[in-house]
């Protein structure tokens, strides 16, 4: 915030929550090389990590033998008692995993489901029955400090409303107030392309870079920009919608939104299938797939396909690039098997359509794979611990959930 | 940062910063009013105006009789004596204007300038010429804080060079190595676009915004983008290049930038003159009025120009909103003339193009007008003393410029 100063306590709760999040995301790190990274003094650093430790989030170890003389800085890692609940709605899949502090999948469940049908207490029965199980198998003295779930649609983010989820026909769902019920935990919820951009740049192929794009295909194309480190979300979080930047305003296909030659109905699942010549004879996902695989032995129709597509997201990307100059777009989700496929007709039009000084942008498929969204689903529930560690966590051990009256909401038990 | 950690040292100067940002930004404000905004106590308030007081950046009054009981609450102003130097080079027109702490605009200076043929000494001359003459009115005592230029191209941020300016024809052009050595004073150079964008942030249509996107519209049309309260700058500095956004990818017309489509050749100058037939007849500024007048005179082919350049002006803007999601756009430069009569046109794409959840963003035109573009000038001038007022302003003061062999570069004196 640029209008309002710092007080002590403000500092220290910043201290706290950056020294726990190299831990978290660094592993295992002495105190020196903290103290080093954080440009802070020993005794700053000391202070620090015993408020850490004595709320059980961090440990401090001493080293192997290091073989160097002298008395060597102790270790800090992650307590791995702290753990986060983190649920991925796919379109197809619902997974939901308990993932330490330091970033570990711990443990898992998953369950293929059908596209179309699927109503809020479906989806949220199963996720909360996956949610008991993990919790139930984390072991004595194991904490959870948060809960995060990734939707493939536009998320409230103030109480996880699903206000717009065209791909599985959600609109204004209560999904993060009923799974917060029927877990007795607060949850966070996020879009799915928007926790799969901060996975990848705090976990996968964005790692160190301070402003990148992340395309996530999938039935349609989701969006996640990073901007100087953070996740642009605009007013009411529902920034990033960049499958839905008109790209073809002649003869556009038709878009789930509503409008006409979006990226996502350019590019998308069925597009593949429509102009490889295959509507009507595939579809869905294994269909899309079999054009994947023709493409692959070198179908002439398929690989076409695949050219054209590439020309569309390549319009796309290039405006991308010319708007936020960033050192990186990572292709995930569906998009990881379009951009092989499709690479010279992207480079192309980026050669073609982006001003020649921001051209440098390195293009990549996601590191993190399948698992992105799940991924950047945990490290929102971790969210609000790194940033003020020691209160989160209180809060999380004192949690009631608000009475099912006062909520107004319907909650199966 | 999100890796550092915060040092006494650190705090001490954001707070002073922000307290001069209040003054800067809201004129005269009284220290517990201060300490309401800043969420700080007042002797943490007293302490930081005193360090500013004694910097002579602030002053403190008595207020004017308040007609109620008490001792009242001093006033903090800014320093009279403390002013930057704001340029402002525009494709017909060079800026020079002397800006007082607090923003107001003391003296200025104008020249009009041929379009074509205009090189880096030429400019350059004339800028140094005002400077020169603007510091020599400053009156005694007074002292320059800073220096800022808005420049029509693209801007390395480090020296201010001019890395593409295609309306002017520079490309690699040293504008601010070379306007500092004849001012002798540090030169910050900025993209006029993203200065307009950040002058109606801070005091013109978007004060109060968070998330606002500026269109400001010149031979072609630049941006600057503001993401929680920030410019968004990418990589390099050369985002926001939302003139270069592939809008037409069938027929589109031919682009400065050597593409065709983009939205600044279907929305630009010459697009609206072509548009209304009057090509060959008409050019440059004068002409595009002419149009304008047309238009307004109930000319059919003029006003048919205009809603054909604001159905591509709309989708422009469509896509920027479904990717930003901010709370206002601003049209600004010549788009303050094109957006009143196109602005059914422009609606009717946001409508047909931009997620429902999106779209309640406001419309509007500059505040600030043709200032917008000198002011941000000013407030880049400004940006270093707000973030540590105490040693940015004694590094002006025993500021020494760098010896011309050092440099590498020309210079007539």
């Amino acid at each position: 915030m640029l209008n309002v100063g710092r007080s002590q306590e403000e500092v220290r709760q910043h201290n706290l929550g950056t020294l726990l999040r190299h831990v978290h995301l660094g592993g295992a790190i002495s105190r020196s090389e903290l103290a080093d990274r954080m440009g802070l003094n020993r005794s700053t650093i000391m202070a620090l990590t015993a408020e850490l430790t004595s709320a059980g989030l961090v440990r401090e170890e001493r080293p192997k033998d290091t073989g160097r003389a002298g008395r060597p800085s102790l270790v800090v890692r992650p307590d791995p008692r702290v753990y986060v609940l983190a649920f991925d709605v796919r379109v197809d899949l619902l997974v939901a995993a308990r993932v330490g502090l330091g970033g570990e999948i711990l443990d898992r469940r998953e369950a293929v489901r059908r596209r179309a049908g699927a109503d809020l207490d479906d989806v949220v029965d199963v996720l909360a029955r996956f949610g008991r199980e993990l919790r139930g198998k984390a072991g004595p003295g194991a904490v959870c400090a948060g809960v995060g779930a990734a939707y493939c649609g536009m998320i409230r983010p103030g109480d996880g409303m699903v206000r717009f989820g065209p791909n599985l026909g959600w609109v204004d769902q209560a999904f993060g107030t009923e799974l917060g019920l029927r877990l007795g935990l607060p949850v966070l919820v996020g879009n799915e392309a928007h926790l799969g951009a901060v996975a990848e740049h705090q976990r996968g192929a964005g790692i160190g870079f301070q402003n990148l794009i992340y395309l996530h295909g999938d039935v349609g194309v989701g969006g996640g920009i990073i901007v100087g480190g953070k996740l642009l979300d605009g007013d009411g979080g529902y920034g990033c919608e960049l499958g839905h930047m008109m790209v073809n305003p002649y003869n556009g296909r038709p878009c789930g939104c509503g409008s006409r030659g979006c990226l996502e109905a350019e590019v998308g699942e069925q597009a593949l299938i429509d102009s490889a010549g295959r509507s009507g004879e595939l579809e869905g996902r294994d269909g899309w797939y079999e054009v994947v695989k023709a493409a692959d032995r070198g179908d002439a129709a398929a690989r076409a396909a695949f050219h054209r597509i590439g020309d569309w997201l390549g319009i796309g990307v290039a405006n991308l690039i010319n708007l936020f100059n960033p050192g990186l777009v990572v292709f995930g989700g569906m998009l990881r098997e379009v951009y092989p496929r499709a690479e010279a007709h992207v480079r192309e039009r980026i050669a073609a359509n982006v001003l020649p000084i921001s051209r440098q942008a390195r293009l990549d498929v996601s590191a993190l794979g399948d698992d992105a969204t799940l991924v950047g689903a945990a490290e929102l529930a971790f969210s609000r611990l790194l940033e003020n560690p020691v209160e989160a966590l209180a809060e999380m051990r004192s949690y009631r959930p608000p009475s099912q009256e006062l909520t107004g909401t319907t909650c199966r038990s």
